[in-house]
């Protein structure tokens, strides 16, 4: 991946559909946040509509900014503009400072649309400041420090075994049976695998019915890993393995 | 809660505040959604920040409709507002007619903002429509006909047996212990009761650390369920019990 070309898309479900389609040989999209939790429409999308493997994770420090037109202060601000997910993460600065919230679909947009009006301020990374002409007003104005968001790369392909793997599947359980899930973990127990991450999400099919996304140590080529795959699809009523890739 | 008087707030948390604080006795709040999963404010308010009771749970069908001015043709259409959550549900829809999506605040905001412009739509349910003199153009606009919302019913105090009920807790599991979630699940499983939801969210300390929001049949003052809930005390690292309600 370097070298390559990059080529920027406006939504996460397009940036699949071009690695699908071929157009690009990988997509990088946001999958967790360590505030806000899973990223929908990734998990969704990976779930239902996309056949991709994941290539490889990339884990980066988020830190949000309050962004202003040149020579505004704090005290000439009413309403503040970002995307839904940095609006959630700052919740506390914005109270405190008594700003009115407002959603834009991207934190790039949010910058854009308060350029020239003092009365306004968005909520965004410092590359923006740049392109827009703006300025950092406060620094790192999210409500905890632990906020890093987990990428992953996607591809067509698989990444080969490097020793130092990690796999990720979803799976659902079968309703009518009881300790579905427990009975899954154990799998896992009876073979000392660790898991490093286990999510539910709705499978789209009523309340109270989850799909389970669940990484692991080790890649799909190893003998043990692939035997744990074997039973756990012989025990789910929908099993979809995402791929192997290096742990970031 | 016949007879009561009904009181809106503008966001989740101001709901939880005014029945901390005793300006309310109930407040009602979105906690899961069958398509697009759990309301995260929601969850982390209960968590971390307000020490109130789920006294109840209601769950409605969610229908969304295409909201436009009076004689507005889908080819006057550009772009269309709503709730992030609704604008989520609606994505095919919305992709299929070549719409551009905004964000606001609320649904009742962004049947607001329309107005006057037949430019714009937004998405909300039906009421909306006689309080801002607007049409449905299209009804049952949401991808899936799974759509549903569930509710809880947030009190300083706890609701009594009926006999038919269900316990909601949060539980952080040791990080340093491995096979966390499937000893707990374990002490469900030998008891013969069941998860009715097992939801993980962020805990806020790092990516990978998770708290886990459980539900399960029974009564906390039933002698079964009060001495799993003690089980599960001696093996966490965190437990907070969030109430025992009539299951809807």
């Amino acid at each position: 991946m370097v070298g390559e070309d990059l080529i920027p898309y406006c939504t996460i479900p397009a940036i699949m559909e071009s690695v699908a389609h071929g157009e690009t040989d990988f997509g990088v999209v946001p999958i967790e946040n360590s505030i806000e939790g899973p990223v929908g429409i990734t998990l969704d999308s990976l779930a239902h509509k996309f056949d991709l493997k994941i290539y490889n994770e990339i884990i980066i420090p988020i830190n949000q900014n309050l962004l202003v037109n040149p020579g505004c202060r704090m005290e000439d601000i009413e309403d503040v503009y970002s995307h839904e997910q940095a609006i959630a993460q700052c919740r506390e600065f914005i109270q405190k400072n008594n700003l009115q919230p407002h959603y834009s679909i991207s934190t790039a947009n949010a910058a854009k649309s308060i350029i020239g009006d003092n009365s306004k301020a968005a909520i965004g990374n410092a590359k923006t400041v740049e392109l827009y002409n703006l300025e950092i007003l406060e620094e790192n104005i999210q409500d905890t420090d632990n906020n890093q968001t987990r990428f992953v790369v996607v591809s067509k392909k698989d990444h080969e075994r490097t020793g130092n793997d990690k796999t990720s599947i979803i799976f659902s359980i079968y309703e009518d049976r009881p300790g579905g899930l427990y009975n899954i973990l154990g799998i896992f127990q009876k073979n000392n695998v660790n898991l490093t991450k286990i999510e539910s999400r709705p499978s789209r099919k009523g309340l109270g019915k989850y799909l389970f996304f669940v990484d692991f140590n080790g890649h799909k080529n190893e003998k043990l890993i692939s035997d744990i795959i074997d039973e756990i699809d012989k025990n789910t009523y929908f099993l979809k393995v995402l791929g192997s890739y290096p742990q970031f």
